[in-house]
């Protein structure tokens, strides 16, 4: 009898059922949910780099996917599902009560954006991430060296800080803190209190300075130095963490109804996007598996001799089994992305405001980004003189530093949009080479690239001025949802179907569909140009 | 009798032709044409920064202008014109023949841009630029050093040097060169021969590095060190120059029936449209009036006993006589100005080309500006964290470099395209406080600026940021058209209606209609981020 399980990925706007045959990786079926209340841009402020997310979405969009993708699949799918994991955004945390529940959960939280979700990209707690920096260096244990030895405003510490001190009401009411990774299969398996909330190892080892060297989180004399406000919160955390091979629970009778689910099905201990996404692309040792979208999130697995005791400065992390159980799994990547192109045709757009039919606004809108795509490829290298660096969401890796700014030099009168857009894609690029250099300068080599998300699939100009630049090959995943069917890889292993996280890869993995090679004479030309962009970063 | 007069204005785009009661400098008409072929985008290529001319364009418009201007008088103004002067931009030459034709005129180079004249703003003559300031280094005779000690690629000398060397054709046919400021009496007089043409003490001394301290233009021996092919043109150029209170001629039967005046039309000698137009506002020493359109040209006047032997390095050239005879003329400006608006204007509209109804794109690019400044305008200072600098169309002042590029720094997600503007008009403004530094740096006090041209007129938010940011009360002048009023002082003076210009500037100046006063706190913060300017620009 063929089995299923169900991937879900919860992305930066929406979120994904994906219905997979756990014998060979197929997709049956599929659906997609937006945020409702983020789509409406509630609780965000671009301009102070604050984005919320409000729990009620991420409830709203699960059960209506779900059903979704179930209500497409042959009759005898949904019986015969065994599994389900998720992968998420990260480190994306809110503030919860002494039962695990999101603060904004609560009567009188419901539209106070510090009792939310706080979204990966969410720069407000910038001053809060130095803090963090600061002490640790002073600190007789440095807890930030296997989280790449700087601290960033994205991660949990940062941003729980931060929140507690802007809230006097969140402060007297947060108890704990969770990742949604981790509150999400808590919802659906019926766990309450926090001592069964199962936390995972990724986001736990990548964000909130989790290793067993120190026996788990940071020292309650650490975090209250930092801040009297976390006092007491550690107590209320964990000490054990969990890769996503093991079981989170099972289904809770009031879930497997809304689900139309069985109460047997396995939930698996859940993982951020990227890292699940990287096994979903098939990740083994010295490929760089990238989730380009807004932003990029970049995975490497090194076997435990080739890690030996490396530290490699200014990445996102080095956590054993974060990825693979039984392997280095690295984190690195670029805070701004897909996100760059799509601030770029936002500018442009500001025009279309003037036009009174929507529908015609709109088409408009869609038009912009492919045909400047197709314009700028037209501009040879040679006549790329503007230089752009990468930094308007900050910078991620290397070296996570949120208060460094986007630079477009080199600008003329003729300097038309396509050739500005042509600069911000370069500048992508430049800040991968940034990251695969780092890698290689701290012996860690990287042969390829894996590219999965929407950029990789639907961006060819963009991908193949990111080979020429790398002076790499990039292979496109087939898989459309490649973090989704991580997120199943992972059900499929969790539920027993499969011993290793290997083995499932092996049987489900779906291959790739492209390879980008880079143009040797452009590889060239941008090995110079790269150098302005290094210079223009010094500003 | 009241007697009238005519001042021509040859603009970047466009000729507009001013008919004056000579007695009190009132408007009686005005006629404005744009250059067609211009308008067309002919014979330029903003990539590569060549803009060029067509002497027929400038032919075509002035018989049109003049006549249009015309017929909108009363009876018996025609009859009462008394004299006729120009004002152009500059340095804008062109290659001429042994009679002082622009080659372009001749058969065979009709379509050739080499041939025509080489508008101010065309900077392909960067590489012979350095080429003369180096030699002038090494130079017993500094020949640049009334120029401010750097010669511009805008400059005369270095346009002719670049299409000599890159066009054989124009090599063998070139005699000699003209300013259009210095062509077009000679034309309209009917001088024919390169002995009669008079040339302005302006564009001479400003550009050519003409001063009789070395007896005029460089000697030929440095000339042709610095390159051969400009061997033999200085015996066909010039060793005096003119002031334009001084007359160059009268109408040619030929012009004066065309235009529909006597022959005995006094034509002036002309100069740049800058000093006119500082002429035209009433200029007095200590006052700084600048001519705020596409690009800025500021000019200052300084008494002989003021500016003794001063050397202000870095600016356009100290002349005596070139704006007012009898004090010495300065000249500074900024390379880029309303351009710069007009770029990031032409930026956003890229989308708009997706719009088959050309009526709605226009009526959408017409609210682009003025949409944008409204909404700039409510951006608090202390929210201008966006800095660039306003170096799209390189830098003229101070300290010439046209190899300088235009820099937007500080950008994130959410900057806008108004918050870009705001620091786009901000930079223009920092690049005229470099401007002012730069004079008092050197004991030339200014006190106040008045403020001609389009951007003067019409848009607020731009004037009254320049006086927050040069911390100095700024007045626009009444006349909607300085320049051309005051090619009509000029016009009066060498018909002999006044003795002298400023007797002419008394009786025809038309006063000030606002003046926008610095608004203490923003200079104060203002004064702060000019610094982040400065060091933006030392990237």
């Amino acid at each position: 009898m063929t089995k299923y399980v169900i991937g879900i990925d919860y992305g930066s706007d929406s979120c994904r059922a994906l219905v997979v045959d756990a014998s060979n990786g197929k997709e049956l079926a599929a659906a997609v949910r937006n945020y409702p209340r983020w789509m409406k841009g509630k609780y965000c402020d671009p301009a102070k780099n604050q984005y919320r997310q409000h729990p009620l979405d991420y409830i709203e969009v699960l059960e209506a996917s779900v059903k979704e993708a179930l209500a497409k699949c042959p009759a005898g799918v949904a019986e015969n599902v065994v599994g389900i994991s998720f992968d998420t955004t990260g480190s994306t945390p809110a503030l919860t009560d002494e039962n695990g529940t999101p603060l904004a959960l609560l009567p009188g939280f419901e539209e106070n954006p510090n009792a939310m979700f706080i979204l990966w990209k969410d720069h407000t707690a910038v001053k809060e991430a130095d803090e963090i920096n600061n002490l640790s260096k002073e600190w007789d244990i440095d807890y930030v060296k296997y989280e790449g030895g700087i601290y960033s405003s994205e991660w949990v510490w940062a941003k729980v800080l931060h929140v507690l001190r802007e809230d006097e009401a969140v402060k007297a009411k947060a108890t704990s803190w969770v990742e949604y990774c981790d509150w999400l299969p808590a919802l659906i398996t019926g766990t309450t209190g926090l001592k069964d909330l199962k936390r995972g190892r990724c986001a736990a080892g990548h964000k909130a300075m989790w290793d067993p060297e120190w026996n788990g989180l940071p020292d309650e004399k650490f975090l209250t130095t930092l801040g009297p406000e976390l006092a007491g919160l550690r107590d209320n955390l964990f000490e054990e963490t969990y890769t996503s091979d093991v079981a989170a629970g099972t289904l809770s009778p009031e879930w497997a109804e809304k689900l139309g689910l069985s109460t047997d099905v396995v939930v698996g201990v859940s993982a951020f996007d990227c890292h699940m996404g990287a096994v979903g692309a098939e990740i083994t040792p010295n490929t760089l598996v990238r989730a380009i979208g807004t932003s990029t999130c970049d995975i490497l697995v090194a076997p435990y001799d080739e890690m030996k005791d490396k530290l490699i400065p200014g990445i996102c992390g080095q956590v054993d089994g974060s990825v693979i159980p039984g392997m280095v799994g690295l984190e690195a990547g670029q805070s701004g992305f897909g996100d760059i192109y799509a601030w770029f045709k936002n500018v442009l757009s500001w025009p279309l405001q003037f036009l009174d039919d929507e529908a015609q606004r709109k088409a408009i809108e869609d038009k912009i980004l492919p045909a400047l795509s197709e314009e700028a490829a037209k501009v040879p290298v040679e006549e790329s003189t503007i230089v752009a660096t990468d930094w308007l969401n900050g910078r991620r890796t290397p070296d996570a530093d949120q208060t460094v700014t986007g630079t477009i030099a080199g600008l003329n009168l003729g300097s038309s949009a396509p050739r500005i857009f042509r600069a911000l894609v370069e500048a992508t690029a430049f800040g991968s080479r940034a990251i695969t250099d780092r890698f290689a300068e701290h012996g860690i080599e990287i042969k390829e690239v894996v590219g999965i998300g929407g950029v990789a699939k639907k961006s060819p100009f963009v991908m193949q001025t990111m080979a020429d630049v790398l002076n790499m090959p990039i292979k496109v995943s087939v898989s459309e949802q490649a973090m989704a069917l991580g997120a199943a890889m992972f059900a499929a292993v969790a539920a027993g179907v499969y011993s290793s996280v290997e083995e499932a890869q092996s049987a489900m993995g779906q291959g790739f569909e492209k390879t980008y090679y880079p143009i040797a004479e452009n590889a060239a030309q941008y090995n110079e140009i790269y150098k302005r962009y290094i210079e223009l970063g010094k500003i």
